[in-house]
């Protein structure tokens, strides 16, 4: 298959007041980030708050998605569970439903090991005929994908990429190094605020949250690296990192998750590329006066008028 | 209601070897269970492998379980998912399939905080009608209930109980102190090994896993208890220790949470009450030679002739 | 040697408004532990807040509490330091000043392991004739010392003794259970609230903080374990938790060692025992709002009129 | 003062086989790294091993490198203790010694918070008239400094520079984004991989353990940074990275610090400039396969004929 790359941003599901997707939004989010030129989206990742949503909206959302893209850019799925056999489960209908590619997890809620993950990661393979992309994010997780089960399952071709948000930008220019050879492995950050270096070390694609809120500044930036104008790729990146200080907020009144996709959520309203900033259960939703500071924020970043 | 009480155990899902629930071991789980006298029991918790059961196969687990305790003792039901409205879903099929209580963790995969977690459970208890307990097991979830998270739940009616399986027995101490005078909350230690001491500061029941290989232990533990007679307590407590041991059989070969339950399986197949020792997927089973030396342990402890 | 036995409070260490120790006031601690049944005293421990004083220092308040005790308990002296051969320097001092043991800890600051510890606690021991006592503190050391390590080294003869400041019981039990045939080993608990479990699971003996604060409740509580009166221990247990409560007073404002050692000082300072509640740098001492707050807890828990 | 800047090595403390310091070798060390262009030394840091010397050993290794040095660059002196008045202590000491700036960790072993981190440093700044470098380095420290906290310290003039050695580049870019307009502040990372980003990113320098091996390395990387030649940068990161492997070679067999800094003296050591690979207790030595492995990875890297 042609290797992914690019920006392919982790689409953000809004909703309506009584929690349900707001699809009409979510329309205007995908031609918000295609019209921007990214190159794939990923659907039902963490920021999609996918691990809220069961298995019939995520089917739905998933659809709906394949549907609105309509070929234009490839569509990756997320098929989040805490164990194997349900994350094939997700797999197949993902593949039914038209995703060109999973992002599956090493196990979670389970207490795991990386001979666990690795066969985690081989029996979907065998299981599903969808190519695998492995997704590293401890945060969420609380395994860290070793470069060893990274690379064990790239060169046998289990996997054919990685997304890596786990923020160890040391252990990602391994599996770079590791990998170089292998033309068909793509390998991605989930990183918002070092992308420049992810691409200057060799990173085939960037997978920020952000960029449902300013997909024209990650294109930029790919576009600079893309030509080798780091100046100005740089410039563009110290500019994003101001922008991403919107999900810090209202960190001191919800949680860590709320916060963060609340903000990106917050600031899609104020540009008015979605209609609420509804939050699912648990989360509460960021208030007017956090809202206000966002707005500031747009504005200092140049999105706001 | 009436305050739960005394041995309630986890109880342990076997499977056949084409990992489907082995439903004639499981009749034979809980009347070995029952048979031993203990006072309830929980399923589809962290021991039953819940997280790896799809909706169907929770339904099924539970249903079978209720026909055949048949109102002889509780049926507590695991709900776990990682947020609200999915666990609210779990909790309805549960309140339907006949479950006295349904147990709740707190959100995981998201990052949360402890006011997020207390809405988290006030959310559940205005959907469902049904009797709540908090399960505080960090190991899986990675997040803590804080003593103040669940006195106030507690005090406010949202839940009925705590299943605690953090290992923090100073702050279960604490929980205990400050709900001394609510006679309709009841708490209870997930430990294995410090069940006298729990019993000692007053908890209201135990739920451990291990009572799936030696049920008439732990009822013999709480019978003793229950008479002060705390000599003989600490006795079969050190003895069920030297049991405990199966859990480590393994793991410098699988991941810990395989060694865990997969000792208990291997140890109750030794013991006739289940078929086989399969394990749910990524887990390995334990194998010849580690069953060997969980024998050893079984016939130490005096539990296989 | 006679086992070590009983309340061993780990001594805290006054200051004048200078931060000097205060000697005037240290010698009424020390008088005020052996007045109340004490069976040694721990110094140059956490609770002394050891690692805040030069070596100089160290050393003179090891002499003083050697004279002042003047051999009507056993001295027993921390030594503690991130690496070996530091440690074995503090080791002489301290046999040389009169210690009748020297508590030790894992290496910290440097990244260690567990075959790394047991080297560290065999040079030790060949370098100095003095007995050693483990001492396992992870909220510090942030390395536990495995039930293999203390297994290991008390079964060679390295050390004589634990205290285990893990807070992890059922290791503990294990430790106990392990050793139970070693008569000339004692295992210390350094908890303050769960130590009737502890002695009911057949402790040598306990080194609470708090018994700064009330030594006679520490004492009440051992001879109620010691004649097997078990709810007496948890009467006298469960007001001592109640009195622990002001190591939390001030955890809004101060760091987690500022608010507990914080605590213990203020409410001496209460009790007419120390002079000052004076902290050493960086720590800050409670406020007078504090204070009021400590107050109340001891006027509740029977400790001030 | 002028901004500290470069390449600026912390300096490998080499050892005889009685654990005295091999001065003759350390001398070798100095004058390789100056001799290979290097714009500072960092003495007495973590790859010194500073916390496994005694204070008179300190001294002398700091009164040693500024007799070498003589002024040909800076030499910073890392003055690491627990606490506010140990740190102090040394500080005097290394500002008697001739330190151009101390080297200043977060508190360790006491359990800590940022604002008494920020006074930890405040005291430091009011006792000893010397610069400030904060040392951001959790893996030892097991606190992070925290952006506001860095930041605090630096607009307010009480610390001149970071040496950040979290992995958090994430975090280390919005320092360097927050002081940006500060010049007389400089910010160096500790990482021996990302390098280049860093660089990329505006670090005023950088402390590689590693350069200790392949000072030429660094200085080119350097060299080509401020040329803005960012594809010869990072070309030689990509070689640097594989040099870097040196540090797991032992780590199957010794402790995660033995194997990283024994690392580096093993290949020192093959490559001529100290005598032995000799390590502190309790840290184990690297034996002859794993050095015939560190050979290996000299030469692939061109370090060795």
């Amino acid at each position: 298959m042609t290797k992914f790359h690019g920006v392919v941003p982790p689409v953000v599901t809004p909703l309506n007041p009584d929690f349900t997707v707001d699809y009409p939004s979510y329309t205007r989010v995908l031609e918000h980030l295609l019209g921007a030129g990214c190159h794939g989206v990923f659907v039902l990742g963490s920021t999609s708050e996918v691990v809220f949503h069961n298995e019939k909206t995520r089917q739905e959302i998933l659809e709906h998605s394949v549907k609105i893209v309509n070929g234009r850019v490839p569509v990756i799925a997320g098929v989040l569970d805490a164990t194997t056999d349900n994350v094939i489960g997700h797999a197949k209908v993902a593949k039914a439903a038209g995703a060109a590619a999973v992002v599956v997890t090493a196990p979670y809620y389970t207490v795991t090991s990386q001979p666990e993950i690795i066969d985690h990661f081989r029996y979907i393979k065998d299981a599903v005929d969808i190519p695998l992309v492995a997704y590293d994010i401890p945060v969420c997780v609380h395994a860290k994908l070793a470069r060893s089960t990274v690379t064990t399952l790239a060169k046998e071709g289990t996997i054919i990429g990685l997304k890596d948000s786990s923020g160890d930008d040391g252990n990602f220019r391994y599996a770079l190094l590791d990998l170089a050879e292998h033309e068909d492995i793509f390998l991605m950050t989930g990183s918002e605020i070092v992308v420049d270096n992810a691409l200057s070390m060799g990173a085939h694609g960037v997978v920020p949250g952000l960029a449902n809120v300013d997909p024209h500044g990650y294109v930029r930036l790919w576009d600079a690296a893309q030509r080798g104008d780091w100046a100005a790729a740089r410039k563009e990146q110290e500019r994003l990192c101001r922008l991403f200080e919107i999900v810090w907020v209202a960190q001191s009144r919800v949680s860590g998750g709320a916060s963060g996709v609340g903000g990106f959520k917050t600031a899609m309203r104020s540009l008015g590329i979605i209609d609420t900033n509804v939050m699912p259960r648990p989360r509460q939703a960021l208030d007017a006066a956090e809202s206000a500071r966002i707005d500031a924020i747009l504005r200092s970043t140049g999105l706001l008028g």
